[in-house]
């Protein structure tokens, strides 16, 4: 878990409600949910391997006491490790109030116990958008026009979006001689083809299924042609209109989650090593907290690593320094007030013994012009600004 | 623990958008730290009674296992209780590499285990600043006029900042006959005079300390003059010129938490039955972390109270809605996005059986214009826009 310091919590916050922005303007509507969620539901199989990793709160009083003496469940409640499981919670708790097609963002914080490393963080921000009750393409359209429209909007410009569909999925591997109930097993293999490789996936698959499998294997994944878009995909194509030269057809796209039932996404970025958002229809999920039926799609932008492809963001504006005599604070106080009339942001800073070394501080920090309080300053026209540095 | 509807996040985002912009044209930055601390440093003894309402986080793994066994503490996180334990801790981290005089603003959810009742939420938002190495009065004279002066820019008008100082309420409990190990004591019974009156807080000084001292109480009580501002606290009222009007000198002041020093404030509202802010001068506690001496003065506005001051955020701009009709997707994406570039908010809609039932949804919502998107419609002059409700 990390701390942000002042630059880096600009460039965060720019990053984000710049996103946010762009996903408003399209009519979605943000909701929040809590940090915390009853343990039962994060833990019902629906969040995949994700359910091992949550941090679990302990029962409180009374209720810990017993738990502890009986030896049953410590804990009641846990922190949410994505916004997905909690956004279902919400549309079951609250869909008499929203619109027939509901359209939601989400930033928050998400938690996961890993062990820490390059890239991966036990909080961190996660940014969703989420289509409930459409279960046309026009989900989807949007969606991906509304994630690209916000990854150009702060400057990242070379994204790409593999696009799969899991019933596609499915039955290719169901065509290379695979029982559909070993289905789930053959996609852990096919989703390790960035890493190992066509050879690695044909060797592992012939392992676990026979090598007339491998073979097929083999020559299915060295035959792809990401040109080649299979109908079920083609009105996603059609329909994005020029935003579609950013996507790519990917028959091996897997995606980790159990609950996707239809399109899934992934988007990478030749600056990141790892993929830098995702998502797809989850149809059947939402449905099983409400009682009814209700489609719906959703994508996410992983914050932490789009942060890091973006350059720190420049100071803007009129960044002004009044540097404090004694006895000053109230017409200081005054003429701050004035000078933030005018757009400027105003520091105000008491006289230090070492002014220079002070304005070289501020400089850093983007401040642009400082004056000099003193006891005979009343009003603004009076102060004699000097550029710094 | 509560979901936010869209309409109660619009109003939330931007009630905090506006307080931290206020902040920041007065050179205040933005920092984030996270959501879980060490659970050691949030028992420590500086967060008074809320060290008991620590929500904590279990072990995992092995270390879990391991502690059920041998009967050790079985969590090593907890959730942030405010957000001044864990400033403090920032600092002593990171003040290398921040201004001489740090001027910090944070945003974000604070956690307390409190059986849930109106006005007391477990997760709520805190949005403090804190000045950290400033030992003069401008510290307390930029808090004081950034609060008011962001009150203000959110429509919180009639707010009064009461203001006493620990020391004067030492002597003043001194005065009583009082010994200064018992003034803590004294302290908490004088915390409930807006509860129980002087005729309350004399009888159980009395109590606890006799009848002269009860009787003394009682006579500085029913003497107290708010316009006798005392030395020590006439450069505030002197330095803040016109925002001093909404300050109160009030020698009974307590605040709870046992780290303040100096100055102490706590904001009213006539709206509010409770405070909606406060905080105080806390010289010792950054320095206990740090090793060296760091004077610090902070102030909190409790957002949860100051939403329920201010009335719902109107919808602003130009909301408009697209209704689809059949296999119009892509020119309604394009014409979606070149009316976003004239500065709209743009929802796609599929053109539902009952039309007139999903505009009055949308009217309320704040939506002012639709159209209908036929597939003869190439261009965006061809739309016919027409008034919703």
């Amino acid at each position: 878990m990390r701390d942000f310091l002042p630059q880096d919590k600009l460039k965060r916050e720019r990053l984000i409600s710049t996103v946010v922005d762009a996903y408003i303007s399209r009519g979605f509507q943000q909701i929040e949910t809590p940090v915390l969620e009853d343990l039962s539901r994060l833990t019902s199989g629906q969040g995949g391997d994700n359910e091992k990793l949550v941090f679990k709160v302990q029962k409180r009083g009374e209720e810990f006491t017993q738990a502890l003496e009986q030896g049953d469940e410590l804990a009641d409640l846990g922190l949410r490790f994505d916004l997905t499981v909690p956004l279902t919670r919400f549309y079951a708790s609250n869909h008499s109030k929203l619109p027939r097609v509901f359209k939601a963002i989400q930033t928050g914080p998400v938690f996961r116990a890993e062990r820490p490393q390059k890239g991966r963080y036990r909080q961190f921000i996660q940014c969703d958008i989420d289509i409930i009750g459409d279960d046309s393409i026009l989900a989807e359209l949007e969606l991906l026009s509304a994630s690209l429209s916000a990854l150009e909007a702060i400057g990242v410009k070379d994204a790409t979006i593999r696009v799969n569909h899991r019933e596609l999925l499915r039955s290719n591997i169901e065509a290379l001689g695979i029982p559909a109930s070993d289905a789930l097993a053959a996609m852990i293999t096919i989703d390790k083809l960035d890493k190992i490789g066509i050879e690695g996936v044909a060797k592992e698959l012939a392992e676990k299924f026979g090598d007339q499998v491998g073979n097929s294997a083999h020559s299915w994944l060295s035959s792809i042609d990401a040109q080649d878009i299979p109908a079920v995909l083609a009105p996603i194509w059609a329909g994005l209109g020029s935003q579609a030269k950013s996507l790519r057809f990917d028959p091996t796209l897997v995606r980790g989650m159990g609950y996707y039932t239809g399109t899934i996404f992934e988007i990478e970025h030749p600056g990141s090593g790892s993929s830098i958002g995702g998502g797809g229809r989850y149809d059947g999920m939402v449905g099983k907290w409400l009682g009814t039926d209700a489609p719906a799609v959703g994508i996410s932008l992983g914050i932490e690593r789009i942060v890091d492809l973006i350059p720190d963001s420049p100071k803007e504006g009129d960044l002004v320094v009044l540097v404090l005599e004694p006895n000053t604070q109230q017409i200081a106080l005054e003429l701050q007030q004035q000078l933030i009339a005018t757009g400027a942001q105003v520091r105000l800073e008491m006289r230090p013994k070492n002014l220079k070394a002070l304005l070289e501080q501020l400089a850093e920090n983007g401040y642009g012009r400082f004056a000099i309080v003193s006891d005979a300053t009343t009003e603004l026209a009076q102060l004699d600004f000097k550029q710094i540095g």
